[in-house]
């Protein structure tokens, strides 16, 4: 439904929601959400463009966030690696279709709804804690 | 939102909803929806295995659907070429998890939007004449 860059984006920033104020280092990150080294460096760098975290270099560097986990949304997140594919013009380059056709407007729909899913969904609801379980901290194989 | 396979899907039997009962050639649904000649003969292929459409081969032959395009979601168009990825366990196969984390969940919770959104809509309701355009059948480079 999402990329897998937007999912590992949330995983990474949901983590540092339970970190707040400390700059932790990819390495915890990484094992910590499992995404892949590499890839959470672009993923991070990603949301370090989007004001979404900051970076602090050398030892005791690593990422925060700029705001608290109830001034961020997962729509937030998702947009800061991967915008949701909204269709505001035919697709098909037809220019005299100055309205989506109708399967064009599904399509858009379901785009939406998924928007305003994750627009309303705060980062603070999927922060460990909320809820009696949670996949994605389970803080195995962290480098000490 | 949704892949380019289902996609292509959707246009080919929107297409063959306005040809009722004639089996119409490959050619010519290529043409129409402007789906890529091949592409299309994979995506008839799993529509036939769904039972969506029938195809009679020779001089006359072609494709043409099994059921009315009232009869016929998009959601069964979608789920014939490439499932709309629900979550139903733990995707990071921690096994003490019975319940989906918070995060998990809303990833879930926006496949389900989508598939009601498809669920509720017919063929029929994405077929020209229903609205006053539509993108998907220029009918531009039709072969004879």
């Amino acid at each position: 439904m999402i990329s897998s860059t937007a999912t590992y984006a949330l995983r990474a920033v949901v983590y540092l929601a339970g970190h707040p104020g400390r700059y932790v280092n990819r390495a915890e990150i990484s094992a910590a959400t499992q995404v892949p080294h590499e890839y959470l460096l672009k993923v991070l760098q990603q949301l370090d463009v989007a004001d979404l975290v900051e970076s602090r270099r050398g030892p005791g560097g690593g990422y925060r966030l700029r705001r608290t986990a109830d001034e961020i949304t997962a729509l937030d997140v998702v947009q800061a690696v991967d915008m949701i594919p909204r269709i505001a013009t035919c697709p098909l380059g037809i220019t005299s279709h100055e309205q989506l056709c109708p399967l064009h407007q599904l399509l858009d729909n379901a785009s939406r709804l998924v928007e305003q899913a994750f627009g309303q969904t705060a980062i603070a609801d999927l922060m460990p804690g909320k809820r009696s379980r949670t996949c994605d901290f389970p803080r195995r194989n962290l480098t000490p």
